[in-house]
């Protein structure tokens, strides 16, 4: 594995010289007197520091070690424990939370660069902080100030960590239909039964306690999703002061051996009559669980994002070291027995493609970051709308197609190194292995698709999808008088009007063909996902364009802009094709014709 | 991992329904008399019993255990040893050897079935046969008599099995910068000297001998891939009646750790001056591992199938035992709490799109053998030409397309189980792991996209393309009365058009343009493939239609077709613009500029 370098250059002129993040902190009360550019650059200096020198070298042999279960008991791999200390100690874990409980409250589009660098460094182990961060989010938004003052001080401290526990043996998608139960013990607290399973981070060596949060069912509920409560499960019951009290009635069964992610635990954990509490109101508990899901989401599609990275840099590193072959004569290294491969036509494809996905794929997730800081933080009301229907249409997008395009990316990444990339040594086949799991969890990426299409696109009459082609057809007028970008600016207009066009289709078809939402949506998924990569690849070339005289390595943007454009965005060809066609030639084969 | 079912029945189908290999085998002196289709249907049952009973069910079990490395002695996964044994006693290591040494003599039409078999069951086992397979085809086309008699006889028994050593350390695509050296005995035999890495089986406790084909330099050898050699190494030198004698001077120095086919040998063979013997003449080594080179490769590419089915079996056995969510209200289970997740339009679009990779990539690789068997059965000379420009041109796109095809449906395979496609006990994810390695070995896919678009039709100024478009043209003139596929028929027809064009205009401008060919290959080879599997996927449609009324199980097949040129076909249009964009947008960055 090449050392990593997390890409500080590029993160700011994304959020600078791209978004102007800053001018948004400036206008939002709760950030103008933290947050500067200034600030910022420190904050992702340090969280540079600690990934490339902390936590990315642990991740190879993390990755053999993985976890181990000897009787309940889990152990993490070597350097877990230490690391995860240190990470505490410089605040790393709180990086989101509320500063009323001792968080750093940075917003998204900055803490997103840290995910990255994080999930660069080792996604494994970078679950343990991102689902403690998710857990005090959920409890900062739903539950009662006490449990708040108990919990988040020592949770955003990386003293307890914490959990989601969804998942049953026979529910995973379709939560409706989970079998846990809670029962009132007549105290305000209530005994909660069942077994959740691929629950990340549900036992470890870690820290002193861990929070779980619980999805079960109040013996008076109503079925299906609208049934479910959320319930707040610490594994040692705490005392008013926080101190350790008695251990809690559960256990995890097992761990689940997995393609990947090794160093993170994933356990089956039951629930005996455990004391919980309600975190927010009786059956409610979905609806909680998905207030902070849209940060979750990016933070998984992020995951996606940060394995590619990791990837470029090493097959980059290889392809520049590896002689072999013979390129065009003008690339020839004359006194060379070969060329470096880098000369050859498809191992560039290979490697631009990633860059270009990589690139393009910071800028999103930089600039959904920043729809949710803007729906967060804005006083605004109309500004707060039209932020809140850009992260309800681009949420599951991000959290789709970075994780599909992470997955290309590290295959591609792996296939530059040849044999070399197969074998374990270089680490680029633990990307591939590690990646895949965040096309999975979190919603499957299926499911994100149908939550694009069918829930935002369909369900609002295709209103949610103005805003979106409402900015990139502004943008591409703004431009009307460019040269420099007429073929790329054209191909973009053409692309968004495809994409009007077909979503006015669907919209309209949807309502006679129950299964066409369901038949098209990851092709959908995937060209609202182009065309966003084509609209932030015109805006970075643009400014780049604009300040490579002062900034050299911008020239390398302008360039990347042009593959993307030339042999990226063309993939929505055949996806409209698709899309066009419809449900029928799904539905033709009975089952037992499959 | 669900049982494994060799897909006989499709077998069949293909083979005698569609590609009317019988007729073939009749016209062929030296398969005349030994091969029918009763006798082909008794050798595949036969293999089918072999795959499922004895292979598949120890696949999981040897990628926990894989292979140790002990001080040299290298340890396969329990069971290998027995099941190699049993797999010899079969004769089903000497399948495709010469009858003349002990060997079965199967037409590769039909011995593609086999591996197709073999490699659902366990890829990892499946080399150790497959290599030996490779080994005695280069020992019989270009081994003298003495050496034919003595070594062929074990090897097609199974006792002894085969290597092929070609990559070293700083030289695995480029072997033209090979190291290792070879120097005369004055005895007739050499001296072998040099470092060979990734050797598959190159030690293992399988067989009493190992016969390794090693690539050296003779000491007047002139440089590059027109001065190696090929010499036969056996790891225990025989004696003249094929007794074991001394052990010769070679070792395995250790075995690779990696992604997949964790049950595969992967071996660093050092040779210090060990005893050999030349095969071929002297430099035409590279010329005679390559005469071989066809027969490998589709292999390989069947690889890729072989793990493709195996994924869909397991994927339609879990898609239709989990309940998850509700269908459209037609397709409900209206007394069960939820439906088979079959019915949800993405469960079915991953399925048949495996559905469709997965019979037509059968079509196809069968297809493929059957130009295979014509170009060395046929003593027609004009049929020889057209079999080997057929053979010459599809080889790449078999070993390649089938390959990253195979990398996809294994990918969706495991996307169906969601998160327990992640875990290792569906096996699912095992199949993504082990198929990996099909994209990189034997040439990787985009050596292979070279191959075809550098060497074959811009090499033949496009004279080998034509059998190719001439033959769907021809058969799409033969329907041009028939209405049931007319869209279908004008698609296939538009897209043979658009790769005419577009491979004139490649020819035309290569020439001029050095990075034109290796910019724009692999999309040619996938452009190529999809249009191979359509023309294939009409075949099997016009021939299911009319023998569906006999054999019900064939109106699935009319129905994948559908699918095929709805969803899969169309794939085309992004991959011709891309092509047409040519190599300037590869050639834009300086190498600091990655």
């Amino acid at each position: 594995m090449a050392d990593y370098k997390a890409p500080r250059d590029d993160m700011d002129f994304v959020l600078h010289d791209v978004l102007n993040v800053a001018e948004d902190w400036q206008q939002a009360e709760q950030l103008a007197d933290m947050m500067d550019i200034d600030t910022a650059s420190a904050i992702l200096d340090e969280a540079a520091k600690v990934s490339e020198n902390l936590i990315a070298p642990q991740a190879r042999q993390a990755d053999e070690a993985g976890v181990s279960f000897n009787n309940g008991v889990v152990t993490t791999p070597p350097n877990y424990k230490e690391n995860f200390r240190k990470l505490a100690e410089g605040g790393w874990v709180g990086v989101t939370a509320n500063p009323d409980f001792g968080g750093m409250g940075l917003p998204k589009s900055l803490s997103a660069q840290y995910e990255e660098m994080l999930s660069s460094a080792d996604i494994a182990f970078s679950l343990y902080p991102g689902l403690t961060s998710g857990a005090i989010m959920a409890i900062d938004l739903h539950g009662t100030e006490a449990m708040k003052n108990l919990y988040l001080p020592k949770m955003a401290a990386g003293e307890w960590t914490g959990t989601m526990c969804l998942t049953e043996p026979h529910a995973g998608t379709d939560l409706g239909i989970i079998k846990s139960k809670a029962v009132s013990n007549g105290d305000g607290s209530y005994a909660v039964t069942g077994t959740k399973i691929f629950i990340t981070g549900g036992e470890h060596d870690l820290a002193d306690n861990i929070v779980h949060l619980v999805l079960a069912k109040l013996p008076d509920a109503p079925p299906g999703t609208k049934g479910i409560s959320m319930f707040l499960v610490p594994k040692i019951v705490p005392d008013e002061n926080a101190g350790l009290g008695q251990p809690n009635a559960l256990s995890c069964g097992s761990v689940e051996h997995k393609m990947g992610i090794h160093g993170s635990a994933t356990c089956v954990m039951n629930f005996d009559g455990a004391t919980g509490w309600l975190v927010g109101e009786p059956h409610r508990g979905l609806a909680a669980m998905f207030t902070m899901m849209n940060y979750e989401r990016l933070g998984v599609g992020i995951q996606g994002l940060g394995a590619a990275e990791r990837s470029y840099q090493t097959a980059l590193t290889y392809a520049k070291e590896r002689i072999q072959g013979r390129g065009a004569k003008a690339s020839q290294q004359q006194n060379a027995e070969a060329d470096s491969i880098l000369v050859h036509g498809d191992v560039r494809r290979m490697l631009l493609t990633m860059k270009a996905l990589t690139e393009g794929g910071r800028a999103f997730s930089s600039w959904v970051g920043q729809q949710l800081d803007r729906a967060k933080y804005t006083d605004d009301k109309q500004q707060r709308q039209r932020a809140d229907a850009m992260v309800a249409l681009l949420t599951p997008v991000a959290k789709a197609f970075l994780t599909d395009t992470g997955l290309e990316s590290t295959v591609h990444g792996q296939q530059v190194l040849g044999g070399h990339g197969y074998v374990r040594e270089w680490g680029q086949e633990q990307l591939v292995r590690d990646v895949r799991i965040a096309q999975i969890y979190e919603g499957t990426n299926g499911i994100q698709a149908l939550d694009l299409l069918g829930r935002k696109v369909v369900g609002s009459g295709g209103d949610l999808l103005q805003p979106f082609s409402d900015e990139i057809e502004s943008f591409i007028e703004s431009l009307s008088g460019n040269k420099s970008w007429r073929k790329e600016l054209t191909q973009l207009k053409d692309a968004v009007k495809s994409l009007n066009g077909v979503s006015k289709e669907l919209v309209e078809k949807a309502a006679a063909d129950e299964n066409l939402v369901s038949s098209v949506a990851v092709e959908y998924l995937h060209l609202i996902g182009y065309i966003a990569f084509g609209y932030l690849w015109l805006r970075m070339a643009v400014v780049a364009q604009e300040k490579q005289a002062q900034k050299p390595y911008l020239a390398a943007k302008v360039k990347t802009a042009k593959f993307y454009f030339s042999r990226v965005l063309p993939r929505t060809h055949s996806l409209l094709a698709v899309i066009k066609d419809g449900s029928e030639s799904l539905y033709l084969h009975d089952p037992e014709q499959f």
